[in-house]
């Protein structure tokens, strides 16, 4: 049980599956981390958010282990541990949070203070978020781990439903974070720009809340099947038809109550300009236009300080030229930041428990092995419709 | 045109239709109503609260024009009208409000402060509502009409849906506010007391809302059939199982997240003690039983400031035995009133065209002619698991 | 009584007192308004935002009547109005709203959908508001006069605190929506951004919420110098000195819980930087640097869809380059758009009249004659620390 | 340093100073909690809670070392505690919460799921609140400290200040817990009952909040006295005058709109009806009276769910007879519960360390010897307008 392997970034669009340290009960810093659990990784997905260090969008080093989106099962508990023992089944939030500081406190979880030296908020595998181990592997270490991990109340009824929870560590509760923000509920009109699993899960998410209508945008066309098969209404934004007209098409208005960005940074042109590459400021700026008076923009996708990769200047340092005039003169409000994963992750795990969203579908999640995580990338950064679950024990696979 | 005909209260369990006059722009006072609009009314439900009033329970005097569900056409406007004009499908809201005092700019319709010269509050055809004229009758009028009136956006639409959207003028939205001042969200698990309309309303929003699982209880077996033939969960009040044991035998545990009493003042006792007759407390002292710690209750069910028939001198002037140190030791908040209306009833018409919610369904809507209207009450007196609709002109019965 | 005069717009710079129509209960499109009332003025202030237009920076064509900080005495009212008579002293949101339509009910009066043709929102003596005569006059009309006005229920207590009470239409409520938008609350530490009449009507705000201290910066060491004395911390934006090092010097910390910007497009660089001209995006992006994590950045400060005068092609759009990648890894939130001023002008009027906030001391009020008008824009355009009240019938002058 | 005393409840008006045994870093159920903290108690106080126990009216046996408001230097941690080190000084919520349930994530530590085995929600030195050792005393074990300490981030300006932050461990938050659920913000019109040392708070907190006007009632002639010193307004419930014409006789009219019972159940009733002993229900059925319609009513006064001393079957029980039916007339909202200290106590320290509030001169603090307590008991439940504050090692009378 000493050995473990995982996802390790080699530089722009290669990752491999190499042999790692089997994790220990200490920080980044090498401390010891009594609060802290091992876990046998029982699922953890590839995020769109591990696809910007793939493309070499960030700063992120050779030799990082990828991952943070993470399910497992308790192997072996620190001393400073209560609540959990050995063989509980448990979904970790994507975000490493200590419990004790005041934004910890006040729920905003997504922006601990005392995780990462050099900001607020960390995370699992990722570029400046603290520096701690990913989970695409087969073991992985949790710190403060009363504080950060939800169990399931019953392991079978967790089984059973495993294709749906591994979506809380992230995804789910990310989309209804957006949809939360953007202030849906029911009888709600959403527009939700992006139909990746963020995208999607937004959706998924705004109709929980009851909204009326959910409208999916993107440029590709294989996604936008794939939302209109699960149930939602889709605009094509590689066509020369606006935005707003395509919106009123549907609603009779071209303005919904509420919007959605689950692209971020990474944004293309819509229609014609599209072909022309990045334009970072366009999902912003389009939302300002067709969302309603007074109403709230929620932004999931991710925008960043620094992209290497930036079209221009101003973008490698993550600055937008956003027509901010416009959002003023209808009293918007912008809604930014890494999900609060705990914030939410509980009742979403009941709506999943009870049978009142089916996200796994909804996201299109399809089971593999750690090995073939490498060709999940790669697939995945080509826009299939779909959401990589990696399976590292094959237990998903019995399970199944 | 000029004449009219309303269903009217004439003393305990007698209601009548009778000639009655047609409207005119003017308040009860005799005052110019230059705000106000004729409707001719396409539905109007027979709604629990007018039952206190038939049953003797409130000291309304005979003659009284009941209604105040209303649903109508634009016949007439006054002058100071600019949004309606003639033939205007609209929804009215059971409060009569001003929309200029300070309750209604802050939302609080059901309590304005101006539409009724002897407390807070107005209602059509309703005791202590400010005199305003019930619209179980033909032909109605209603004040401030460009505040109140909810209007269609599409006249077949409406016609297609009109046995749901009927239920705009008081039900739904009262339900809908039972569930939302609980504080259910996505991932609730609620509790829903009675099996009524209401009781139904408040079930069916709470899983619009998002709820996990919703569970209703009512003493009445026919409703409790009707109740888990929509969806519901039910626990059975005439049983002599506490109600605590029978939540733990559905959620695994005696206590809900949300908690909503759709009952009021004529709560009968449980089990056993539901034969020994009313007993005003039964309801709101279960509900802290079952709330979790934190939890929230909300109260759409009617408690009254006088009561001719309560059990005792204590219940005639609306006292009641409350366990209230049980619901401090638990943090409890308690959240009572006449609903707001508008604060609701756009969104909820919203769910209702785009088919996220069949209310006419879940509370068994049954449409009647105005001469079934005094039969209507009966049955529903009786404790028939249906909505009765008066349809006074046979438009809802040729639009079937 | 039918003669009047008022402050007109002449073009860049130019604003001359002349001869207006006496107004009429009819709305800009020539309609009745039998819902309006005609108010002799008691007091009318220069706004900043009329400064964006006399100095060319908007669209706005001569001719135009300026004036939407209004406050009057009821000379007549319309037929359809009910709670007003001849005498009452009133304030004058800048807001026009109709009190009907969807905006308006949610209390987002900033935006009405109906008193305003070409997009949300209407104000008087305002560019592309409208065209609701403007209130810097002897006699102005108010539309929807039940809604719109807040009556001072006490004529000789109003009269002893009228220089206060004139901040109600606009100044005081805009600082206050920024403060709340920001997050203020009790033991907040707040920085606003501008030393002007809305900066510190914020600033004052975000003392009566509670703040434990509150720093305004800004170029201007007039503005400074005033804003300590009436009690505020100040940081001077014109030093080479970094915003964040000038806040940790106070507090100890380079982060503010809340931030407001009460500056708006006009923004001017700091340090060396103000000397080369606007830089419209400056105080946004210095706002993301020193609000802290989970912090929400308030707006009151305007941004326009369009600016002849603006620094660049982006500038003219009303597009900003902003840092968003930095708000983003900080979970800002950011909150824009004209204050819905009846949301809280009621309780800012208590505040005033029970000695819980001294806004004219604040912001510096001075009171004029009508014919000093021009003068006072001079004034107030070359950055006095004081707040223009004009008095157009000697009211003021006479109750001092 | 091994060596403690503290005060210790002996009966029925009975406490002495003991001999008890030096804290150690375990749990009341014997379990190490290297989590905890010892601390040197810098100051406690005596609470009216600990006078329900005193005068026998809970189940409290003898031997229950007494004390719930804690301040402390820390003097050793355990060996998961990281954020604490000794000589820091630190202010003790007087709930006992883990950080790691589900209730303590959603920040309502006044009912923490697991440090209390019979109901949700511990505390220190209380019957029923999980066994934890009081901190009336020399020294006190905390544990979970990391979660549950707030420490003063500078030790000399704290000691200016330690008769203030001593009100940090519960009377100010609980009264201002009052105040913020009571729906108190800037311009609101408050009554508080009760001018006891949580009345003073609640007070305190609206005048923070930004209240307009506050106005105190009791029936005890210094308490008023003491009250309108420190700027209060008061209504005196002796006299045969009702609460709503006093309330009149200040506002001109005869309502406010935020109401705090800062009584609880050991309330009497007023006027006449005062001199016939307890009437336990009093309290909220006059705030009903005279609450605005839509108001809230804010309840950190204790109800409790057994009281041997009540003076009905009901009232042992905690069984109230409320006009339930007049709360639900007006839409009442009504809020009950242990102040969840820590959502507060941060704010309200930065407010004292920045001169915002002088809540030490507000409540009385008198500090006294740990010698004195048995005395500062009996004439703090004899009624004087006095908080008592222990100071065991006689550092703040060094500090003075």
């Amino acid at each position: 049980m000493s050995s473990n392997r995982g996802v390790v970034y080699l530089g722009q669009s290669q990752v491999e599956v190499q042999a790692i340290p089997f994790p220990k009960l200490v920080n980044p810093l090498g401390q010891s981390a009594e609060h802290g659990v091992i876990l046998k990784v029982l699922s953890t997905n590839i995020c769109g958010s591990d696809q910007h260090m793939v493309r070499g969008r960030t700063t992120a080093l050779a030799g990082l282990v990828l991952g943070h989106e993470i399910t497992g099962e308790v192997l072996e508990v620190g001393r400073d541990v209560e609540t959990l023992k050995k063989g509980d089944l448990v979904s970790v939030p994507f975000n490493v949070a200590c419990g004790r500081c005041r934004t910890c406190k006040e729920q905003h979880t997504g922006v601990c203070l005392s995780v990462n030296p050099s900001r607020a908020g960390g995370a699992y595998g990722y570029v400046d978020m603290g520096g701690w181990i990913g989970g695409q592997a087969e073991y992985v270490m949790v710190p403060y781990a009363d504080f950060n991990l939800l169990k399931f109340p019953d392991r079978d009824r967790a089984m059973e439903k495993i294709r749906d929870l591994t979506c809380l560590s992230d995804i789910l509760p990310t989309g209804y974070h957006g949809a939360v923000t953007a202030g849906v509920g029911p009888g709600s009109t959403v527009y939700v720009a992006g139909a990746g699993p963020v995208g999607l899960a937004a959706a998924a998410s705004a109709r929980l809340l009851g909204a009326a209508v959910v409208i999916v945008g993107d440029v590709n066309p294989a996604r936008l099947v794939h939302a209109r098969k699960v149930g939602f209404e889709t605009v094509d934004l590689s066509l020369d038809v606006s935005l707003a007209d395509q919106i009123a098409a549907i609603l009779g208005t071209p303005e919904v109550d509420s919007a959605i960005d689950a692209v971020g940074f990474e944004a293309r042109g819509h229609g014609h300009a599209g072909s022309q590459g990045e334009a970072p400021a366009t999902v912003l700026n389009s939302l300002m236009e067709i969302t309603r008076a007074a109403g709230k923009i929620g932004i999931p996708g991710l925008y960043v300080t620094d992209d290497p990769g930036g079209v221009d200047k101003a973008a490698k340092s993550g600055a937008l030229s956003l027509r901010f005039g416009l959002g003023w003169a209808k009293s918007h409000s912008f809604h930014t930041g890494q999900t609060p994963v705990m914030k939410y992750n509980r009742a979403l795990m009941q709506a999943i428990l009870w049978d009142r969203i089916h996200i796994a579908d909804i996201v299109g999640v399809q089971v593999i092995s750690l090995d073939e995580a490498p060709s999940g990338y790669a697939e995945f950064d080509a826009g299939v419709p779909k959401k990589f679950v990696i399976d590292p024990h094959r237990q998903l696979a019995k399970a199944a």
